[in-house]
């Protein structure tokens, strides 16, 4: 069957405020950098009254992942649960203004839509605190099968391991896409999810799963070791393929015995890393989905994260369809 | 009596919704490009449908000016209207953050909190369509005398004069600022606003402005006229101070018959125009408060505009104060 969307992705509908700060605040505030933890929603008001002046953005790791896809000029589409107030509103209109398909049912009587609050130091680290609000109150019902069926590749979000209900979710999408020949993909998401659901994510992962996306410390957290090569054949022992981001360094893709290294693509100035890996999963995805060469794939992933890093916000600024097209002598096609 | 405050500003309270646009588009929504109209509640909600991805930030035209004030160390406050929603806590986050004294009571059973859709062509114009919501409901009784009678410098934003509850708090803050010998300042906002209400400004800066500010279109509106020279001596002749933006052209100081231009701070690339004319009345209004000459204040003004004109967002993303220092040699104590 032809494919209606090229991705198809179920994560945390999220809406981020992002503020600079520094490492002392960090500090003060008991936040590990680089990583996300989930807070209530008393600690996330509290939190709120020491950020400084922030700007407001849609994110959540898949909904800016597909984001990149539409970018791209591909056709995406997003589950995932906002609610039906204002930064609902702010969601659906940016995922849908990007061209993705969006349809989830707001949800009612419930917790307000989730944010995340990111606190971005001048090294461009971004440190993330979410409640997840409606995002939380996903269901398995949410999962509408003809997104499913008809993605040529399905895109699942590590951080909803942490949820029962989206785990529940996870299994029905991965047994529709199975069942009509789909491809599934899964990104780690974060180390400290990694290492709370270690043995889960294992087990789907060698069940269910084409194509894994981690980075570094997500990877080294899978097996618990400092030995990034034995970790990547390890993972290559376990699921056909996986694209590893080292951050400047570049990516790594594993493929069986095949290792594909693909540089980073320069920045001026890292401004804010918040969204690096999800623009790197779009791009990757986005050429797959045009059944491009793994190394191009790679190469248009290190493209959309560049972008991505280059400003505040985890989602595009610039149509990644036209850096794709001045960046990577290939025919995009319309 | 010493001020409590170096600048207290009176203006809409909104939050902006910011996007990328091409000229067409302007066209095809009958939006007349770099103006600011007040549209209903159903057409923003419309025309947002129709927008592309946005990003959403704390802006209002007097709000941004305070926060700009903050941003270079000065103790500013604001009055303006937000309701007890979503954007309202970003709107009364952000102001905070930066440093501006806002106690405004949140607007209970009204409309929601104001938004400006702003449409961002690629020469980094702006073009605003403001739903004012709760910032309509501004009436006298929100004027805390305290505040006015402890500023150095009252700032009223002229986009006010739209609506008549508005206008009974300006007099009430005029008359309180008088009676305490304080200065008041007034921008005029938009070439549409001035050409609404031409007559009431007149009377109004006549009989209780010190400090007009202006870009060149809303000065030559107010005259009905196209020679910048004769309006900026028919200003001259009407208030004692003025100050007069013109773009790349940089901006014209009027003091009777004293003219002070003062170059543009050149940037690499105008990304987002939006609040340059609200961040130069920052610098200005900062200078003045620390009894800096004017062509320092102007000079302050420029530089904080050209800081905003480089992202998108109506408000300074690098600390005022930190530029301050760097290009302008002065001391700017504590």
């Amino acid at each position: 069957m032809t494919a209606r969307f090229d991705v198809t992705a179920i994560g945390n509908a999220i809406v981020d405020v992002i503020a600079q700060c520094d490492d002392a605040f960090l500090a003060a505030e008991g936040l590990n950098k680089n990583s996300m933890q989930l807070i209530t929603q008393e600690h996330s008001a509290s939190l709120y009254t020491r950020m400084g002046q922030a700007l407001e953005t849609s994110g959540g790791s898949a909904g800016n992942t597909v984001a990149g896809v539409g970018s791209f000029g591909g056709r995406a589409a997003f589950i995932g649960k906002v609610a039906n107030d204002q930064l609902g509103d702010i969601f659906a209109h940016e995922i849908k203004a990007i061209g993705v398909h969006f349809d989830v049912p707001r949800l009612v009587d419930g917790p307000a839509s989730g944010s995340s609050l990111i606190n971005v130091t001048p090294d461009g680290a971004r440190t993330m605190c979410t409640f997840l609000g409606a995002a939380n109150e996903l269901t398995p019902d949410d999962i509408e099968p003809a997104l499913i069926e008809g993605a040529a590749l399905v895109y699942l979000e590590g951080y909803l391991f942490d949820l029962a209900q989206a785990r529940a979710a996870f299994a029905k999408a991965a047994g529709l896409a199975r069942a009509n020949g789909r491809k599934i993909a899964l990104t780690l998401s974060d180390a400290f999810m990694v290492e709370r659901h270690r043995d889960a994510l294992l087990g789907f992962i060698r069940s269910q799963i084409d194509l894994v996306f981690a980075n570094e410390s997500e990877l080294l957290s899978l097996y618990q070791t400092t030995d990034f090569d034995g970790a990547a054949s390890r993972l290559a022992s376990e699921v056909p393929m996986a694209a590893v981001t080292r951050g400047a360094a570049g990516s790594v893709v594993v493929c069986g015995n095949d290792r594909i290294a693909v540089e980073a693509v320069p920045v001026d100035r890292i401004v804010d890393t918040t969204g690096a890996g999800d623009q790197y999963a779009a791009g990757f995805l986005f050429g797959m989905a045009q059944e491009k060469p793994l190394e191009v794939c790679a190469r248009l992933g290190a493209l959309a994260a560049a972008e991505v890093i280059s400003h505040y916000g985890p989602r595009p600024q610039t149509a990644l369809k036209d850096l794709a097209t001045a960046h990577i002598a290939e025919d995009w096609g319309d």
